[in-house]
């Protein structure tokens, strides 16, 4: 049973929810993506959201961009935590997105990531349910150590060749 | 039966909210007003907003603040103009209330008038209403009449007093 | 007879407008489609903006870039809707064009739609026109059907491929 | 053993931060509050997020405004979830919180609310801690039904005294 | 003859406008100060700015707020300078009525000066009709001489007393 | 002798600089066109600045960038208008140069023009020298009129082929 | 002989020039306060920044608001370093000041800090000065351990009394 | 032993490192350049920024994007100047990483310089160590010197040739 549903409202975004999707699969945690539009078809949204608990859900990652309703409204109606992902956009940049997300009302929390930050969503949707699986927790430790090391592995190589060299590479 | 529903998320909205129910009941159209919540009562809210048509709406104003849903998903469900009003916020000034209600994606528009601009959600519901209705156009004109009016009267103040004493009042 | 003006202030915005006169064609109304600059021409504007009601225009849809004063003009002269788009700009985004159309003082209210909207201002004009005419609402109704329906199948092919093949193709 | 620690750098944020306490002592939840500065006291701090864990917590809040480190540093320190609150400044609104915050590099994300939400991050917090405890779960749809019935009860009031009567209060 | 038009939209803009007015006074221009609204008396507005260059004016001083038509659409109609002063609002601060002045389209420039900036505005107006007025000319010397003069006193007060005892008076 | 002094800091504004300077040549108005620095070369700056007056210039046109110094700086030692052009940025667009350009204290106004607003800053100059020269004044209408005829020219050719044909070509 | 010279443009800024100033006193640092506009006496100014090394200074502390071109007129002319201080705005909260002093070009440095950030300049003039005085340096690190031990007492006194008691005083 | 500490958290940030690195080397002063990342190997970064005084830095210039800690945490542990650099972000432009570089609270400054700003922080450090090395002071003139006399050499070429074949070239 899938403990992480990913959502977007248009296919548009499934480049930043798939680098969400592959953290969550490095991870070993099962999840299920699937795009409805809360604006578009809010019916099959509504329920969507509202079943999400009886699937198994623990996590919702939303994503969405411009007046970004997505998120919040997954929010109004899943009782566990949904992780919002601002899209970048092309005329604002993305801080419409992140406004409509962020901004939430008070008894309605969306946790909100970095513009575009689909990683980190999956990353953060690890982290809530590492505390309560030992197994995900060390997961992400070891995570962490890799990330550790691939600064270190490129600061040798600086110190190796200089900034020039490992400029031209 | 009202043609014009008012709603808005929280009552703190509601001086703004106000504004356009004085225009409405100055130009002679019947409302409605209600609280609701998109967050916090998202079923209410959706047998409100599908309910909109069958009791007689032709047109709603909805005024949300911060990451304001509330537009947006009245537009997602009622199938006839929903106007917005951006609440202004005490941190971000209303921009992101702004950008919250105006940038919505392809499909779904909200009539988006200014930051706290309650008066003239009214008068642009009325706006509406008058493409079929040659009453509520005349009274319209007339309403502009009288704008121009003050400011001419205005002028006419200042051309005999001259500013110093103008602004002394 | 012509429902909807759509006018502009440069042809560096057909690509834009264009997208409004789409919308409407698909949905069977009738619209003119002008360039005036308010700025350039003042005085052919005039003409065009108060003839606009002998014209038989139910709503202006009006678009603008930068100190974007077109459709507010158009607001002024107008006593029906008029709605605005507003145009990304190359240096600011678009949102010296937002705040130029959306900012509107009391009693001339623009129902402004996000930036670059240009389907969305069509979309809004035939909503404006459903209020009082029952088969532009039922056009609108399949229409909205026909995007629920663009989701659904998107949805349906992610989850038959899954989310790489999707992104591949 | 408190399961959530709230941590600030400045006793300024007390007021804020309070609302998260106040939020989980309504959901029966034990945190423990800490006024600990990153930039002050790094060693203090380095020991603080280091031990978060044996401590017992399973999630951390951290607020902090202007050039606000303290959740991401949080983040960088402790591998379960870290949620940022971005202090409203008295220049910048919080704009300048709210980025330094949820702008987070790939692999470190801090769950970032709304510019003085510290009432969402309590709620937040309850409800990823409730991703593996049904009781917080059942009080966390409580206070969600609890937020419902406010709702009702004020839309109730004006129906029944209009909305003159009941700005008046 | 007065040779600078100094107009604003609304009365609330008169302690800004009054600025101009004052500076105008002190260097010995005439002025005449006029309340039109672009939006609520488009015509009243249009004859104004039409028989600008006929009544003598040299130079408009056009102040305004919000989407702030005035100052543009007084130069689509003007053949010389009209300088524009964008008014602060109360939600975002001015940078909505520097944008609708500032960012005008090639061909009708508008001189803008800082937000609020009436005295710079009537400062303006006198450096350009002392392209070709030798008296107006001396008299700004005379007016910066001052401006330097009180800073160099300014600066001799506090040699003398101390910062401490300089902000305590 | 020429009357109008273009000024920029680097060579990379040129072409936006030129821009002022080609509409001055097709208005019959003499400009001198020179590199300085104020930043890099104060020295010869200010005594640019400061011989202004005596080689005859009547206005300066001052493009800059980012942290934009450059008119300001001239208006402080020029006792004439000052025309200032913020350069696009690369990061903020802009809006760094605007600010600083046009958010000038008391005593020192700068007329700004739209960013990037090479043209504009050529017509203004020519405005102002029109205030006492009828022969610019009357090439400055005759600009007009052609600007207005080739708005109309584009829509007599709108009329005649539609807008899709327009875009096409 | 005075290391440090502070100078602003306004008297207006001196609240905040004056923590700069103590911060220096409680250091043990001389420095000279000034108050000299760039632009309205800007060869009075000129004189200053470019004897400033003569008389001994090593570091300026130049602060402004708006259009605040102080500090990067010093850099223009001193050749050590300059720290800005970018004054907060009651328009735009001090953005156009930060830009305008931290956005220079290459070649000309400016030492930005946050806005209003008075006494951080003081620290910063003297962690410069540290640099080659070990006595500064050591009262840069005591005057860091005050810091820290002011928070360690405000946590003492929270976990002594409890937030709620805490914030009551 | 190098003077200069030149630090990074990702090496997408080298290219604009590398020039500070330059401006050091033309300059004669030694330095080291080291990735190092704050957020991913916390324990490195602690033990870098302790040390560094120890390993003969005067200074550190550090470098970073979006929510940028890396600087400000250096402040906090490193007991002479910092200076930071904000790196150009493609979503919001580089306005997240200024803020939350300039922004840092009392008692902790960073000296931070423009949005991609490389070249200048290599020439702040100079000036800097140029507060107690006459030679570093000379070179620093010398070059202020050399650009200069590029700015000299550009305008005597435009005066030669004009602008349109300046632009050619």
């Amino acid at each position: 049973m899938a403990k992480v549903g990913i959502v977007m409202g248009s296919d548009s975004d499934m480049p930043i929810m798939a680098k969400a999707a592959e953290v969550l699969e490095q991870l070993g945690i099962d999840y299920e993506m699937t795009i409805i539009s809360a604006h578009r078809e809010p019916d099959v949204f509504f329920e969507y959201a509202k079943g999400a608990e009886a699937r198994g859900f623990k996590v919702i990652i939303a994503g969405a961009g411009k007046a970004a309703h997505l998120p919040g409204m997954c929010a109004a109606l899943f009782p566990m935590p949904v992780i919002g992902i601002p899209m970048k956009t092309s005329d604002l940049g993305g801080v419409d997105s992140l406004y409509s997300i962020v901004q939430m009302p008070s008894g309605i929390p969306v946790a909100t990531v970095a513009i575009n930050g689909g990683a980190n969503a999956g990353i953060l949707a690890a982290k809530i349910l590492a505390t309560s699986d030992d197994e995900i927790l060390e997961r992400l430790k070891k995570y962490s150590e890799d990330l550790k090391d691939q600064v270190v592995e490129k600061d040798a190589r600086l110190q190796e060749v200089g900034y020039k060299a490992y400029m031209e590479k």
